[in-house]
């Protein structure tokens, strides 16, 4: 992707000039987007004509050799401060810089160097840039959702009362990583019964019981793009206000998806979905947005919540998970990763939204 | 532990004071270290006299009255917003912050809301409190050190050529898990042959073949605290160069850490290991840090290096791990997890040094 990565890097320089000359990328996600260099340590001078010095230390510089030959390479372990010095050295005067990456301790440390340019905030450009994803990206990120699709589904016939949420959490992972997955995205989720409540629940040593409703939030990293997907599924046969409960979790996800074309408002993405749950009288109910982005970040722009501004374009992928928690009883989420495009959403999350009664 | 959180608040709070009124704690993994809570978004605001407010979102907000019952909690998602009109609003006039984890935009957000304090840098004051260890950390620890150790043996007798870089480390993380581990530490590292030059490889396709070195860097996560253990392995009898590197590589690893006692510094730790490796003409070959800190960072206080200054102390576990890499032939580093201790290191690392032929 040597030529991907340097378009995106012109895309950038046009974007920064002419408020500076040069701007310096110190995210580390923003460094991978822009040289396909995954490191711990890493940052990246990118100048207005899209010409660019890429800077790690010496336990990357053989990776960064063979993933970016084409950029000039600087193996220093500070980083920021080398290509600091490098931008004053060639006559940056004006440098951009993210200022949402860099700590007020490190600004002070790089505008103290000997003949620092002037530092000034570059907004967030490289994430704007990665809002909208190109089809590489999101074969990569249909591909892990594919995996996530195929972990659930290979998880389900060993599923059953007796376990645990954290043996059943142990379980999806493994199957996660055997289906291709580089590792689990994010931790997995696993909460049933009571713990269904909880939307965060870390999975723990509560036994699955007949009667519970159980949430897998879970998805696979490949390729470094992160799925996302969330499915409830009952333990034995449903009670009415399970049933009830799952029902209007999913016509609260299937009206945030219809909602979800391009140029819509997240704000009004989110409305639709939580509209459906509000109306049912568990608006109370539903603590969190409707979704985010995914894609080099498991949580990216944009993100879709009541209080949240932007509109929706085509090909960002994006989560739709509405759901509903019963403190003390129980809860309902359903979660799709999906494509927002002008043709209607493409689901790349496959798995069925029936409840799946075990 | 909630009676530890209170203290380490205390302590904290006898740090700040004079220089401020309060001091506002963002780093996640300090809110952690100082409440027991685990959050991807929290704040806490700790005052003069030890007295604390937490602040995290609805997703979290169960956990927390759980984990921290006796802290006051305040939900709402723009946490660290929340706790500085807080701060003004409680008279606090200047407020210490963690200058090292506040971005330049956040910083600017903060402090322009009505009624904000005065912001003054706290400096690393959390880090600094976390660099010695109590005892319960490092019953943790320990027992994240056992768990990696024993998925090691369990990793052994189903190595061979034949299985690819990947396959193996997938192995091991899963009997990491299995042996108890919340999860890996950190990515697992398994470098094999030519691969092994790369102080950081990323286990991929390569099968592993008679005749290779293997190295393998890894650890379990275990109640938040991280291992990390590295050995190396021969797959069928060693060359003569093998078996020289591995010892070379040994020497310097037991010459770091029989320095590594209270009060040495962390230069001349690092030095004890590298006048072993420069004295047999490999200084070059060893292009990183004798070791670093661990616990609720697998990368934390004391760097140790050949350029970093600092004094070890009692009750500091650290890593000692040494390598040579060689470029296109292959690479060992040997790594333990140690608690500096006035009357000797206490290895946490139990897992046999000789050189394991397979």
């Amino acid at each position: 992707m040597t030529d991907q990565h340097r378009r995106r890097r012109e895309a950038l320089a046009e974007r920064i000039a002419p408020d500076a000359d040069a701007v310096l990328i110190t995210r580390l996600v923003n460094v991978r987007y822009l040289t396909g260099l995954e490191s711990s340590n890493a940052a990246l001078l990118v100048g207005a004509g899209g010409e660019a010095v890429l800077c790690t230390d010496a336990r990357y510089a053989g990776t960064a050799r063979r993933v970016c030959p084409d950029l000039e390479l600087v193996v220093e372990r500070p980083t920021a401060e080398t290509l600091t010095s490098r931008a004053g050295e060639t006559g940056v005067r004006r440098l951009a810089f993210e200022a949402h990456a860099v700590t007020v301790e490190k600004h002070a440390a790089l505008t103290a160097l000997d003949g620092a340019p002037e530092f000034v905030p570059a907004g967030h450009r490289v994430e704007e840039l990665r809002l909208v994803k190109d089809e590489d990206e999101l074969a990569l990120l249909r591909e892990a959702c594919a995996i996530s699709d195929r972990a659930f589904a290979a998880l389900l016939p060993g599923l059953a009362p007796g376990m645990t949420e954290r043996q059943a959490a142990i379980a999806l992972d493994r199957h996660m990583v055997d289906l291709g997955a580089q590792r689990p995205a994010f931790d997995t989720i696993v909460a049933s019964g009571p713990n269904g409540a909880i939307p965060h629940h870390r999975p723990g040593d509560r036994v699955l019981a007949r009667g519970d409703l159980v949430t897998f939030d879970f998805g696979a990293l490949h390729g470094g793009y992160h799925a996302d997907m969330t499915r409830t599924v009952a333990l034995g046969e449903p009670a009415g206000w399970q049933r009830d409960l799952y029902d209007l979790v999913l016509r609260a996800q299937l009206a945030g998806i219809a909602a979800a074309a391009p140029g819509a408002e997240t704000k009004a993405v989110d409305g639709a979905a939580r509209k459906v749950i509000a109306d049912a009288g568990h608006g109370e109910d539903f603590p969190h947005g409707l979704g985010h982005g995914v894609g080099l970040e498991i949580h990216e722009a944009p993100l879709m919540g009541y209080d949240k501004t932007g509109k929706l374009m085509d090909r960002v992928p994006i989560t739709a998970e509405p759901g509903v928690y019963l403190a003390g009883r129980g809860g309902v989420r359903i979660e799709d990763t999906l494509v927002v495009r002008g043709s209607g959403p493409e689901l790349l999350t496959e798995t069925t939204k029936d409840l799946l009664v075990l």
